[in-house]
């Protein structure tokens, strides 16, 4: 099951139902008028979705026709954004650019950052830019959305909770992260709003590509154009569900949740970043110095997943860096 | 105007108005059916609630008996929770507890993290600690609940935003924050739900004691029945407008953003502690070693602030630790 989020002029949009090729959806109002809500009432909501995305995909229901613009974020605003640094190839470079050591624990114990999730970007959304200065760069990455999660959930009994997967682009402030991150207590102003993919999907959606909470597709990034990555989104070292295990040690998380792998990073080069900041790492152990700059207005970044057809499974992001 | 969330069963609690003696409430369902539906409409709903409110006050309408007991946090779930640290004594005296420098730049660029907001406790909620090794300890501080923020905005424009006014207990772990926070991505484990004061109240209702955004009265704590700190919540360095400027640096807020003041922290000592860690400190810097250990199961905190003629104005955040 696909499910979106229309633009309807209110503050968390109208929940819709879209057709497995991404191309007609179904109001759902009459079920959930919102994510958020279906969320909150999953166990009942649930089957009249599968209902209707049913009908959808045998053609019963015409549906209207899909447009990206139109879509918000799944969740326009969620209760909690945690995002996890899960790929540790990624941990080690950008470490290496800021002249950082990778935590002792990297392999044992989870990077998780909280984020803010007040103001979500839709897919199509501008990236704003105040200041060049500040090294905007954009990260790839595969996301759950979570029902509600008791404190002290194992990861053997994360996978209930897992209710929809998207991608996002964790919008980073690289030259602002140093001076933050040595004040010791984490990103704030470094992290501006996240965007997410048009679409978000119930695992079963992915067949065999979901298994032990990770993805096992390529996530494809387009900078300005040009493919820049197509990494492995299964090379997760922590799980999902092991990290759902990391947060829950301490508290509860209510339905909707936000929970993302970090920044898709592979240890062959050969597929490429999933941000520029891997890329400019890259540069200085080859030639001494970055070579390419961080995004500036008029930058695109396109972000996809598409699946042994070449099918896309969430829709594209797609967004523009704009200035002042 | 007070407000305030009473339980009903649902995810957010039915809105309500309280009396100014804390005495009675009156439904404000007709009105908003939420806090956060609430401050989602605050242009069109306000007047309605202050009419409500004046009605109460006036004893136009009789109002139906406050029981603590039965109201939530005045927001069960927030769309985000940021805390800022703006007590300079607090930040000095922790940061030597776990011997670590205060940041070169404490005076002039504010503290802040990002906290957990999908699940925040009420006033009267059990902290549930499932291992007393955690280090588990209160921290009573001054929250300011937003409107819409827009990113950029400036302290000088920032008071137009600030809605209404709470008290919290930041609850901490103070024995997971050195390990966590030697990883680089701030607190998250160390940081379990928050507890909030039963009543919400705007600006206007603190008179002369809300100006230039600091609210200039005693923050009381009493910690197994005994006040163990007095101090003044004005000596807040960065004010709330202030730490609004820093965090809209980069990005905005959505209605119903809870920002903190961070612990309450008076140079002079006679004012007493709002977290154990101080105490632990000021041992240590007198004896060489903390003497007061953590919150166990069993003991109780105790958060109010007072008015000029001793009325309770937030009402009393009271809560006690429960083990497994």
């Amino acid at each position: 099951m696909k499910l979106a989020t229309l633009r309807d002029g209110s503050r968390d949009g109208a929940l819709v139902v879209v057709r497995q090729d991404n191309a007609v959806y179904a109001p759902a109002r009459d079920i959930a008028p919102t994510l958020q809500n279906a969320l909150d009432r999953w166990d009942e909501v649930e089957p009249k979705l599968r209902g209707l995305s049913d009908k959808l995909n045998q053609r019963q229901v015409s549906g209207l026709p899909v447009d990206v613009r139109k879509l918000h974020a799944p969740l326009p605003r969620a209760y909690e954004w945690v995002d996890g640094s899960a790929f540790l190839n990624h941990v080690r470079l950008v470490r290496k650019a800021r002249n950082a050591e990778p935590p002792a624990t990297l392999e044992t114990d989870p990077l998780v950052y909280q984020g803010g999730s007040g103001v979500l970007l839709g897919p199509t959304d501008d990236i704003f830019l105040a200041d060049t200065a500040w090294g905007c760069d954009f990260e790839s990455e595969v996301c759950v959305l979570l029902g509600d999660v008791p404190q002290g959930v194992k990861a053997r009994d994360a996978a209930r909770h897992v209710r929809l997967l998207v991608l996002a682009n964790d919008v980073s402030l690289r030259n602002l992260i140093p001076d933050e991150l040595a004040k010791g207590f984490g990103f704030f102003q470094s992290k501006p709003a996240t965007a997410f993919s048009p679409f978000a999907l119930t695992p079963d959606e992915l067949g065999p590509a979901w298994r032990e909470g990770r993805l096992h597709l390529p996530l494809r990034t387009i900078y300005n154009g040009k493919q820049v990555g197509n990494p492995d989104a299964g090379e997760m070292h922590f799980s999902f569900f092991e990290l759902l295990q990391h947060i829950a040690k301490t508290r509860a998380f209510t339905a909707g949740t936000v929970l993302g792998s970090g920044t898709v990073s592979n240890a062959d080069r050969a597929r490429g970043i999933s941000c520029l900041a891997e890329q400019r790492t890259l540069e200085t152990i080859d030639t001494g110095k970055p070579v390419t700059p961080f995004m500036k207005p008029g930058d695109t970044v396109e972000i996809e997943m598409l699946d042994a057809e070449g099918k896309s499974l969430f829709g594209r992001i797609s967004q523009r860096v704009v200035g002042t």
